[in-house]
């Protein structure tokens, strides 16, 4: 079978991340192409992961290769072509897939390219801005008659999330009742600030609470405890989140970006007959100065590199067969959606329901 | 020093338990009498507290002299003194102290009757069965000018939760934000209904938070998500309470009575500066048959022995020095009023706030 | 039942905790008297036990008076006298019980007396201070035809132990195969020498290993690694010990006595069906600083308090009744000649056999 | 850069895994041929392996497939080539490195036709079945000047035993002291006996040791407990090695091969500022049926299955640089002369030196 041959849109952090998963782990894949306004970065991404692996670069002098060859608007570096415009990344004949990883504002034209072009595409969360652009792209690719759109919910491919969705799926533990989350970052940029807490972490634990209910979110009170004095922003910080399902299961969800501490992402579902807790970080054990214990990780590429790494897998494999595996458009318009009656919550201090489109109308 | 000379009005569980207690592990008291309408019961307990610890008695023939000397509404087994009328045992000139095991029903009237004989008590909760009686006995307790009443909010003194509270107090990780809390149960009794996992189980937990936080709680909402199947009689179980303090600091609850593992009560605080879990349960850790774990306990005596011995070693002590060492009259009246909240909350499927006196007019 | 009239020879540290232990915490004992050639030592502490619990005492002018009582040989504080000659305490009409807690030279001229005047007494580790003495203590006591000696081997009465033992007796993962057993101590004063560790520290490791698989040890070998560096006394420490058990087992003992982290003991059992471990020490479980973990205890006294507790409990209800319930002089003499032969094989670098009498010839 | 191609001798279990794990997840990287003495088991992978990820095959057809094409001596499905004989393979022009995932006894010739065709192989363990065999090849590899084996001890890409390795090397714990270690299988076969406890599972801690320590070692002792009783073919399981290293470092290991639980592996570094341990295993905590707990790993796949994608990972990009990254020649038979040593040391009952030859002699 021939190499699928990937373009990436977007090489800040999580595209270049990417990038080099593409380049150095991931099986039947080549990377061919990368976009990004910042043409030095992405010549200069290009030229090092042209470079065998282990070998370390000299990025100074591929940042200056990049300046040069912009004024073209596509080079290639030892195979890997920069090309300036993502709409002509999306259309261009060599390259089979598309990871969109550029600012949320760009998805959607973006997303609309990668249909009209049919090509597949795996597309960071969010799928776009607001509730109403993200059912349009739904209803396009529905109308398309065939699924190219794949969400960035990577949590669905990370080993303990999905050993946890298999043994509630097994029906070991009975129906599944109600899900205890935590989510915190050390911290995040002053600019972060109190709706983004919802649309950009929260958001997380919206798809967590929709994929392991395997049920729509009826509901949703964010509720904005006296907040946390070592952030300067007024941002309310942490949050605690009320989620009712359709079905009258309910998450409850602690978001706290300035935790000091470090990322921990957990997850605590309690059944009829039991309980199940991921997250739970154990890896090194040491004993030193009077304390047991180990490491909290840095950030999310330490918790869930291997999600997605898994996640770019299972989406190379999925589209060389012509599927989606993985979290779809609706996926990515339902956390919207929710995201959006949180929001409102929070500014208004009381329970919201969540408006959304059924599924049954809109996907026929 | 004189032993304290204790007297216990209910020898069900719990007051049996706390009579053994005394009787074994309890150093510096002695118990003296016991009341129970189930005279039977009492003179067997008495008769077997009164042989040498490690041998097992003949309850039958304890049970048969109890029939006899139920006629004459008091009787002595090795030392132990059983007394029909509670009111009597209270007022009983060879009783220094009075632990209340009794049903809630009846603590506002043996309260009072304490109050009046100016006997130090230890009073199971709840301190009475609503708002108005427990806020009379507070009154009654103030005018009296000396504090006499300790109730039995035994998780103060648990080894685990006395070293979270240090923790938080120490300020070491900054302001306490929110409190994960889950109370589980493995079952109940078919009896046991919607209203009485608020009274009987968030109790427990309302005082846990007014305590870590050392604040009153002003609003408490008692979500009902859909109950477990496992149980007939219709009970909403599991609940999820949020309990929102005056500072404005937020703790949620899961109580959990039909839990079918067993016995589980866990502690999350949340501060500015991490974080600290206890009720975590690891003792024996075994590998057999492809797992590894440990026990869940059965029940609270499991969990929570050392706690009843250390909250009634500190009680005999404190009594002794003519002072109260835990939780007081007002805390038995403030968890009444939240808990009465929080029924109306469950009934109405809306946040409530909580309706309570002000300490200050109260207490002067 | 009277109270147990219990004296105390030695308080130092140990002895000082037991005395606290029988005045605060245990049941149906009484302290009365204790002995040291230190007066004003033993002054104070008779002083400050007299005071209710909960109430610091000024120790400075306990021990004037202390000084001052000194000429008689006899002062009582509150009902707990001082009596300066040991073996006059031991004989004094008014003392029911003896507890051992004097430098390991006194031991057996102490327990002769005791045995002389049929007190029962418990005696701190080491029996004493060699094998022949010690078997000497173990046959006037078996000419007595009446056992008063208890070993303080505590760790028997610590839950975790206990729980163990009682889950290798069970059968329930079959016949015990291996102990991987590890004894850490934050650090020890310079004079605590190589011999030393194996006297007072692997000593605690020996019962252990008798006590799980009831038997004897037929030969051990002390390994001495390459020592920690932070050690200046040219102690060899670490050390790791290999018990060979009559019966084929094997009990593996790491004894680090200056392990800089704190105080472990942890025991791990391997069956032939499973396994199963104690000492984790998982109590309050945090997140600070990129951490996540707990405390180690500084020493003993935070991780074998309750065992203490238990021990002198059940050793004081056992005496009510007449009864031995707990570690025998026996298991004193057994240890003292495991240690002997380890000290053996440190210093020759090879394994040795244990050389002891045969229990049944001795006792018959 | 071009992708590296594989081919692969022996296609039993751990072969077959190589195979998938080539083809499905391993970048840069392509498998173009195998080889095994059973024709049809190799057809039937090479065809399995030829369709696209997540579509399983028809098995059956395969292997008939497969049996047509043994006349040949050479078949291709999709891509990967079937070559009988693995000489041929080795030197065949189309396959620019080998995997060896033979028997044992055929590792030797296999390894000398890679260092006489120059090919890179990745040999998994043991480099030969003997210590005399395995000099051999060092010598030849030595002689060629240049490095083209690498030994397949997984562990030391095992993400904890890396972490474990980097800690002990950062110096912030001290100097390592000691090691325990725990190697447990659920059940072996019968034909597994006493002496391939030590070759084939005991050497993956001999390596683990060395690798610690950075240090060769020294003396072995291997210690028979008691066996077992479920356990009918006499084997010695099971064991307990302590390997004394040149520098005065011990290691100890415990290894059960018929442990019953599951699959566990576990490793203790003691140092002189404390401690760290790997292997614990917390993944999914569930709480059911009165336990806490979670699942043993079955087998090695469970529990080493990344180290295995990691070491190929990086034993193909270290290929495409001309480099070795990970154990070479010399641990393999510095493993077996330890093994040798211990089990003359099983058989004699005593502590034997193990005998080899100097590095530095033979590498020069």
């Amino acid at each position: 079978m021939q190499d699928l041959r990937i373009g990436i849109i977007g090489v800040g952090q999580m595209g270049a991340d990417h990038a080099e998963r593409v380049v150095r782990r991931i099986s039947g894949a080549r990377l061919v192409a990368v976009s990004d306004p910042d043409l030095p970065r992405a010549n200069a991404l290009a030229e090092s992961l042209s470079r065998p692996a282990g070998i370390a670069g000299a990025t100074g002098s591929a940042a200056a290769t990049g300046s040069a060859s912009a004024q073209t608007g596509s080079s290639a570096a030892g195979g890997i072509r920069v090309i300036e415009d993502p709409l002509a990344l999306i259309g261009d004949a060599g390259v089979d897939a598309v990871i969109i990883a550029s600012p949320g504002f760009a998805h959607a034209e973006q997303l609309m390219a990668c249909l009209e072009h049919a090509k597949p595409v795996l597309c960071e969360k969010p799928l776009t801005m607001d509730t109403e652009s993200s059912l349009r792209v739904v209803e396009a690719e529905h109308k398309l008659g065939r699924q190219l759109i794949q969400v960035g919910f990577m949590r669905r491919f990370d080993p303990e999330y999905a050993a946890l969705k298999q043994l509630l799926d097994s029906g070991e533990l009975g129906r599944t009742l109600l899900l205890h989350n935590v989510h915190r970052n050390k911290s995040v940029p002053e600019t972060f600030r109190s709706e983004m807490i919802v649309r950009d972490s929260l958001v997380h634990e919206v798809d967590v609470a929709r994929w392991l209910f395997d049920d729509e979110i009826a509901r949703i009170t964010v509720h904005a405890p006296k907040p946390t004095s070592l952030v300067a922003n007024g941002a309310l910080d942490p949050q605690l989140a009320i989620l009712e399902m359709a079905s009258g299961a309910i998450a409850d969800v602690e978001v706290f970006v300035n935790f000091q501490v470090g990322y921990e992402v957990r997850c605590e579902a309690v059944a009829e007959k039991g309980s199940a807790t991921i997250g739970l970080g154990v890896d090194v054990l040491t004993k030193r100065a009077g304390q047991w214990g180990g490491a909290v990780p840095e950030d999310y590429r330490a918790r869930f590199g291997t999600a997605y790494d898994v996640e770019v897998q299972r989406w190379v494999d999925a589209t060389q067969r012509g599927e989606i595996d993985g979290p779809t458009a609706w996926d990515g318009y339902a956390a919207a959606a929710v995201c959006t009656a949180g929001i409102q919550s929070l500014q208004e201090g009381r329970p919201v329901e969540v408006e959304m489109a059924r599924k049954s109308e809109v996907l026929g």
